[in-house]
């Protein structure tokens, strides 16, 4: 299920989109982590019971690529969006466990024109996820290239 | 095979840590990307050759956590590493596409002990990886939380 249908002209700078929730559990937080950051406080259920954290925690690119996936269920358009340069100010505050379920919301905080291609705008967006407490597991700002509207 | 045990005390702000690369093909991009990405660019062929890129690239997550897994593999130390409070500045300047095998070194900028916690310091690194014809797909510039040596 893809994002609403919003070229870069008609989204406005300030509109919040709600992107949902996603669950974490032990099993999928191991298997991430095995391919990707097999940390012992990541993989090793007893290691990370002796670490600082007490348990098992996602890692942190995992927590930013569930976020991707509500992104590109809830926001993201097939037709507008052309990719990403990149991304800033990506922040772990609190771990995410496992049994957490994670809701996330994500702003438009700016946009411009594509100085070099008439056909795409920047856009700047703020992320936020919260787990089941409320308290803040992941902020992240970050780019994206959106079609603009076609000519009629 | 973890990182070279070496605590946040010894380690030196310039040295430059070579990571090895990692190798991408289109069965570990699009089994990526339809778990945690799936725009069209990442997941369907005709789509991707339709699109800007003209092939299937690999997620920009994907691409950060294959980075972080040859990190784990080659810098990280699991008696030491204390895990990461954020990422900054990640850039994705060129798409990683199926059959591009990428090279990952990482600079260790800087460095402060905790103000908080006399047993670890902070650590900022940056990343940069490259395909096989020198272009760079990455950068990005990150914080990690290191163990001090301990008192003997």
């Amino acid at each position: 299920m893809p994002g609403p249908l919003i070229y870069w002209d008609d989204l406005e700078v300030g509109r919040v989109f709600d992107l949902g929730s996603v669950a974490f559990d032990e099993e999928s937080i191991v298997a991430f982590a095995r391919e990707f950051d097999p940390q012992p406080f990541h993989v090793d259920r007893a290691a990370a019971e002796a670490s600082m954290f007490g348990t098992i925690i996602a890692s942190g690119w995992h927590t930013c690529s569930a976020v991707m996936r509500l992104t590109v269920d809830r926001y993201l358009n097939p037709e507008v969006s052309l990719g990403s340069p990149g991304m800033d100010e990506v922040r772990w505050p609190r771990p995410v466990r496992a049994g957490d379920t994670i809701a996330a919301t994500l702003r438009c905080v700016d946009k411009r024109p594509s100085a070099t291609r008439p056909f795409m705008g920047l856009v700047w967006n703020e992320w936020e996820a919260r787990n089941g407490d409320g308290d803040v597991v992941l902020t992240m700002r970050g780019m994206g290239l959106f079609r603009r509207r076609p000519a009629v």
